[in-house]
């Protein structure tokens, strides 16, 4: 059996085509021969590094998104649905806490990934769907309790978000992304025979999995693998 | 028999999304129940009508474009080619002149749209396969002599084109592309129970198919479908 092929993806729970293509990976990472490894980092580094604008600022592409997202919210099966005013959550409030916060769970979970896939989940449904605040505390801790942490993984969680080694951990992660060329998230890095192939947005996995020698089953692969 | 959905393709021959755009929609259109209309257009107008800004000015989206275009020139199976100088081809030398030809060419094809389809893929080829211009008589010329049409036709159709009947045709498609929100091309419309739903780029075709009730098969549906 060959090895498995290392997928990285890049995120930020700000960013509503991230969720797409999270989900998405965390569905495939069973259906095809991958390591997937989950890289928190900050979406507002990666625009200020690489000099790009948010697709907002021009009407008709910003009315296309809404679009687009509900469209593909369906089609993905992710319950995505636009905030009453994504200017001031995407822009204005912004994700950077959040991120320490799901930067920390990762640094405290030792093995596997499950309590930073569940708390990146919980914080893209606050914002994402609920229209709810993630950059308090509390909105975070709320975030963390449904996804299973208890009383006391929070409370060492938020202690540790707000250290220098995890604000230095998330620097990293986003300037590691800028280096693999990210002018936005979700940035997807595949390591094929030890050459990284970069593929951005939620729109390249029929693509990605040509390029990793793997089948493209659709949106929903289990479903999709059940009917064969 | 269900009656056949109408999809609109807008394109403009300076951009290689559209290309690849267009031929799977000339692909898909034996393969879908669909009455493809092609709509040639003009970008340099949406651009400036949205307000939009070419992706090329940010560095990394740049070059992330070059990667992106080489990996799917190689899976749609479309022989693409970035010019030496990509910035000279698309935002000086332009497309006014090759859109007002190719608009010509449709004025002139009363039935069908075959002689249309060729020229637009021979002026692709030129400016994104062999780096030729695509601004002078004599290169609109040799395009459409490679596409087949005769030299009377052809000097029928340089003339059209700088009629102010072609120039307002080409101007109401890009309008028309406009109204329909484009800020990019290529631009699919597809009329759905008389509504239309609109597809920006050229990686939505899967989610476009599970809109109008077709399949997507990939980029090579006949392929594809053979093997079936």
């Amino acid at each position: 059996m060959a090895s498995k092929k290392v997928v990285e993806v890049f995120y930020d729970v700000v960013s509503p085509y991230s969720w797409l293509g999270f989900e998405i990976m965390c569905r495939y990472r069973n259906v095809w021969n991958i390591e997937l490894k989950l890289r928190p980092a900050f979406l507002g580094g990666v625009m200020q590094g690489s000099g790009n604008k948010p697709p907002g600022v021009i009407p008709n592409k910003f009315q296309y998104m809404g679009k687009d997202l509900a469209r593909l919210s369906e089609y993905f099966d992710v319950p995505l649905q636009t905030p009453a005013d994504p200017f001031e959550v995407m822009f204005n409030k912004g994700s950077l806490n959040a991120m320490r916060f799901v930067t920390a769970v990762q640094e405290r979970e030792k093995l596997g990934d499950n309590q930073v896939e569940r708390v990146s989940r919980e914080l893209w449904r606050r914002i994402w769907k609920e229209d709810k605040d993630i950059t308090e505390p509390s909105s975070l801790s709320e975030a963390a309790m449904k996804a299973g942490l208890s009383d006391g993984e929070i409370k060492e969680v938020l202690e540790l978000s707000s250290s220098k080694e995890i604000k230095d951990k998330l620097k990293s992660a986003t300037k590691n992304a800028l280096d693999h060329g990210a002018f936005g998230f979700p940035l997807l890095v595949c390591h094929v025979n030890g050459k990284p192939e970069v593929f951005f947005g939620s729109d390249r996995f029929e693509l990605m999995a040509h390029c990793i020698g793997e089948k493209w089953l659709g949106p929903q692969p289990d479903k999709s693998a059940s009917k064969l």
